[in-house]
């Protein structure tokens, strides 16, 4: 699973209705720079007030705002960022900022930045630019303008998704003279990085901040125990209790959706492919099925079957037309996996079938004789879609993020090479601990005689680097 | 903690920016009846798509239906009703039209009338006075054209409330010769009933269906056990994970949040003044406090405090402002009791503190200092506000209420006198097999030799009146 | 679920092979007294210990004690006794004897008495008669020596069966002029005061401490919760995880045993008559079925059927022959229900059927084609012979009925008459607050204005009669 | 933590009091053969049954055997073992058996031996070489026996604790020109091959058997979660709900008893060095404290801090004197990691404390003040002795060891080194899918659209080596 977003819940509107292409438009912040282009930069306020909000749930972007004071581990660092623009990412640029980096920032999604934060960072002077509903045209203008820039060139690089690295692969590659690392944080960007390095054309170090244990642990388990119970209320105002859900796929993902939903008191069917898995989904209370043996009796059809954290994609078609065709009326069903093949909902769009959009986010899809299916997000991942992101979740990304920009930057030469590497074990412990006093939590220390007796350093890490339990 | 409504997620606009009021206008349904006053008849077609959605999920009322194709237990009876109007509602009238009776019905709140399913319901020939905005004289001009109707006169109530049954009293006394009996659903016209009981004043047999064991484990446990959460993650998107958490209160409500919150992964803990409920808490896994002593600490503040499910009120003042001075910044208050009254919001209203709505249902109180607290809904009912019931839940109520009015309508003289009943065992026990098929589930039958062995009739009751666990 | 005993795990031997009956010994305590029967008056020391042991776990009775220190609630008392001899029985005597009474004790049970607990009563006064393996003869002449004494009339009976009670009906009818009340704690003993009562025979007042809230919840369903697990393990060694389970009843007991080997990773299914409990079942996240559509498949068949609390027994034949025949290899058959009449188990008593004693408490029933079943305690009650009961379980019932025998013992006359009592809600509640110490457990009290607020005494009670959630 | 034994719960007690040394008996079994040392071979049919007893819940390895009605995967093998001897390790030597291998066998252990086992095992015809309470003498010279046979030279080696492989190293170092490789079971055997490994002396392959995935999640989560409860319920007789209870260490054993601990109404504090697994105790909902923060209020301390599965020890002196010396009355101390160094058991050997032994394994340390400390197992691992371990775990680690034996000995050249090995991922989640059937759980296939859509094998493996969630 991958999330995207954490938009607010009360949607943002423009107030003005104002067609003009922000290209078009000569804006200043109120310091008279207008190196940057956003939407509306009058709307800066409201973004930073939804900042200040976000600032009060990453503690740990804090924590290290804090402890630069002193040193600042990115001076002289000059990052040209790649990302989604939400009050979460602000934290993380002007997190940055205060390490001693200089930033240069564009979306990496057309739709997904948020008009009055992008305005709030160009209103103190980061250079962003970036607006919801892009073309795809603009897409690419705004990430040139934070690339080609006279007498400012690059030294590292943050993407999501790769779009950014492709782009000075392409345009400007020699660049990457100067660039010291880059720092990626989506499966499919990672997919690009190894398959670059397999090619031999990776030319600068490049640290996967995807699969670092932390990271996994909250953006699959930790938050999907949350948010499926979230996404199915919210578009559904369904009640858990006694319902009848079975789950495709027992990852982490699967985990965290079939240990809330049993908490809620509904009974969990759980399909896998790997014993392993099906084995813990036994010993955990769950009937290990076959879709086809509970099909015809379940409420809920659930599927996270990405077969692993670090792979692309969810298998293809577990939901098949057939098994839509024999569910019972009113069964509800979504996806909680990777990309959107899971459910075959292209098998839906047939003319013996009416599609009925009953709210954002939820159809009706209705079968001659009156049965109907509902449907969520068309199949997309519904947390994208459906509910919010919690901003904890995001500040551990966030931090990750941070730390290895730190360590690809400050790495002495010769410790990566031109490879793809995980975040060191120690730095993963280390965004583990920043968030830890949020729960006033108090990790124990071992004893001088305690380390030496265990062979560990006092200061981690503590585990080598394949536990991931 | 007392339920009132279920609107659908999706909020209702009126496309026309009509003021007239619909005292004033002068509509007619596709069958030329004009017997009804409703924002606007032409609204019909939407609202009973809403309607045909709610049938979907009230199985047991549907089954009622079915039954009834063959007798009409409600042949010959005039029901006048005052409930909100919602599409659940709607289905319970509709429900209450196919077993034989006529009905004409009223709002019991100026705000809770669903516009479109009041007009379904007109359209369908249902008299129906309600409209989204009643003016306090519109409320009582509604009831009274319920009820002062020429050739008409009710003889059995069903009342959310007591206004419908206060009107009769005051305005036409004499209606109660006629009358069976009443069906009151809410603690507040249950306790009105009750002191009219005892001031003797009592005229017809009434029953209380707000305390049948069925619609309170409902109510209370099950729905809170969901609600919780759902209110909690729609006003503030937080992680539940790690959270500290007080419960204030550990009634049937009290055990739903804790139980919830807990399998979230929070950390509960709860207060309580009955020794026994107390000594259930400890047992159940959760630190038994003060108030004082974890206040600071605590992430959210929950009050649930009514003493017992038939007690109209929480109690008073549980959160002090001194122990909101004391609670950490970000701190989420709220109430899940019945009142407004646990939370001492009026101490909140002082010129040192800054109030400020950050989302609908959403206030940051915040102190000199720039401490938060995030206050829900005011301190009202949390469940009221910030999340939705799940039909299911008010397919219980609606289908005590029926049972209820074909018990009263149908009883031999004699059986009930001038006084509130509750609603006998077995009927309280056939509302739970109605809906037992939603879960597939399927209930033993005693053999003729258990019953005997047991002394037990095979049909029920199965406990005495007193059991409620 | 009725709760007899508590025996220390390591089983007790005496080292002696002494036959001699102890009717036949002469034996003397330290003090020179002889008025007592026991097997062995030098085992006393042993007994202290598990005496002592067990006052660390029955913290209220201590509290009890330490308050007597100034005044003597039970100055005055003559109680005789009839009940099981154990350790936390010996901890009740004691802490009559500090509250100023005086006792005489039998076993109500020819089997259960720890004879090193009878020496160490004997040793220090009590004038006990009671050993391991009465006679029927001895049992009714222990019963006699303690209540036809020269010069000691009792005015108090405690009694656990009825059979101290029936003894003085039968024998001393006349000493009833002087007792002023009985206390019961068995539902057998209850069920024949019930009769008296009825018949109009009951000449004194009666407290039926069985029903209290306090107790029926830590009898039923924090005791099973637990012992289910324990009784298993200890029988069978198996593993819960993954096993599917059926539990007949889903009373507190059936809520209990559910709820523990759900968490335990078990697949549990449910059977129910009652259709209230059979939708909480649903709502609690259980399948409810017929137990002819598992049998086959499940591992584990537990009855616990008693129809309510205070009913004398469970159903009948709920597992028969059939069911048996049909259950598949090496599945688990045991009874948590009262009686044991549960299961046929004469229905096993057939020549085809091999039954092989595999351990203590434990049967393999073998069919003909070498299906095993695995019969547990031959269908009686699990926790009776296969788990221990923990001694703060046994602390709640022995402080109600310290708690009964104080109220009845002070009762201004005219508050109890010739009649059976529940203990009154508030010392309910009394015994509960005595037990939160062990928690460090802190209750909140209601303020003046709260209480004034709630129509409350702030002593409580805090609830009404009826309820016992 | 490592899992030794499983013991049957009724201890096995020889009738015969023969002190005869097994080595100085002439025994023969009824086909004529001497090949064998065991106490007593007129124990077999006892043995035999429990072997029996043991089959009906190992069925992987049941399922192995019919496999090899055809091939036998194992023809040519000569197998020495050195393991525990137990009805188990019979099902699993009958097993290599059954798949075409010759064995002998040794006990690994002189304590652990069933007497009855080994004489079931010598009666079918196995050369085996062991009984209770060997002399360290006796258990080489049953190690020499198994190895040290005219005409007879062992291909492979199955161990457990490498005492077996030491004494071919130190002995017969030649055989190891014979010999196809090792598979090794416990940590302190794998240890030693590493060891062996690095200083290049390993000459064959070796296999460690003990961190495949299935194995580890069978040995630490899910046997601990069942384990605690029954370990400190056997002890202790104590009751769960409402406990205060700190675990120190939440790696998979410490997981397993947090789950289990909280799911019986236990309030759970946890301790950490590692702020990942850390913060994974704050988001499952337990406070993560220092053990000094609790001393003085908890009811039970349990250590299990091995700081990852395959190091051979727990850390030193967690609870310390000082933690001991302020913890309360009655408290109760154990421990569930690998080591006994855990908790300072020898800084209780101080002249002020007095030891009493209460029960088999339960010892109270009284301080000069009277307060108790309830010590298990005086800090040795309480599952070793207190529990007993169910047999379908043990059933996991003997069929690993079965493929890990076919997989060593069936390699085509080259495929193994002389190195340490982990069990191909294939075999692992073979062994897994072995015991699905056991839970009537149904594996799903992939589709070979599928397959080829996810780049995977349809037969497996499904996960990289490193994936082990």
């Amino acid at each position: 699973m991958k999330i995207w977003l954490a938009y607010p819940a009360a949607s943002y509107t423009d107030s003005s209705d104002d067609e003009t292409s922000p290209r078009d438009k000569q804006q200043k912040n109120s310091k008279g720079s207008s190196d940057f282009c956003v939407k509306n930069i009058k709307q800066a306020e409201f973004g930073r007030r939804e900042i200040e909000i976000a600032e009060q749930e990453m503690p740990a972007l804090m924590a290290l705002r804090k402890r630069a004071q002193g040193e600042k581990p990115l001076a002289g660092a000059k990052i040209v960022g790649c990302t989604h623009i939400t009050a979460q990412t602000a934290v993380l640029m002007e997190t940055l900022g205060a390490l001693g980096a200089q930033c240069r920032w564009a979306a990496c999604n057309i739709y997904s930045t948020l008009n009055e934060v992008a305005a709030a960072l160009a209103e103190s002077g980061f250079p962003v630019f970036a607006w919801k509903g892009e073309s795809e045209d603009d897409f690419w203008w705004c990430i040139d303008r934070c690339v080609n820039v006279e007498g400012w060139q690059p030294n590292m690089i943050l993407d999501d998704g790769g779009d950014l690295t492709h782009w000075i692969y392409k345009k400007y590659p020699n660049m990457f003279k100067k660039i010291k690392g880059i720092v990626e944080e989506s499966v499919t960007g990672v997919h690009r990085l190894y398959q670059l390095s397999k090619a031999g054309k990776l030319c600068v170090p490049a640290m996967n901040v995807n699969d670092s244990v932390t990271k996994q642990k909250f953006d699959n388990l930790y938050c999907c125990r949350e948010s499926i119970l979230d996404g199915l209320k919210r578009t559904t105002d369904m009640m858990f209790g006694g319902k009848q859900v079975v789950v495709c796929g027992y990852g982490e993902v699967g985990k965290g959706c079939c240990a809330a939903l049993k908490a809620m008191g509904s009974i969990v069917y759980v399909t896998e492919i790997d014993p392993i898995c099906a084995l813990q989904a036994c010993m955990d209370g769950f009937r290990l099925v076959k879709l086809n043996e509970v099909i015809r009796q379940v409420d809920i059809v659930i599927t996270c079957t990405a077969p692993q954290p670090s792979v692309l994609k969810g298998n293809k078609n577990v939901v098949t037309r057939e098994h839509l065709d024999r569910m019972k009326n009113s069964c509800i069903v979504c996806n909680m996996g990777h990309s959107n093949t899971e459910i075959d909902v292209a098998s839906l769009r047939t003319p013996e079938l009416t599609w009925e959009r009953v709210r954002s986010q939820v159809d009706h899809v209705i079968w001659p004789d009156g049965k109907r299916i509902v449907l969520l997000a068309e199949g997309r991942l519904l947390t994208l879609s459906c509910s919010t992101v919690p901003t904890f979740v995001l500040s551990i990304t966030a931090t990750t993020q941070a730390l290895a920009l730190i360590e690809l930057y400050n790495a002495p030469e010769g410790r990566y090479k031109q490879d793809v590497y995980l975040l060191p074990k120690k730095m993963d412990e280390y965004v583990a601990s920043l968030h830890l006093p949020t729960f006033d939590a108090h990790l124990t220390e071992l004893t001088d005689e305690q380390a030496k007796y265990l062979g560990l350093n006092k200061n981690g890490p503590f585990k080598p680097n394949y536990y991931r339990y």
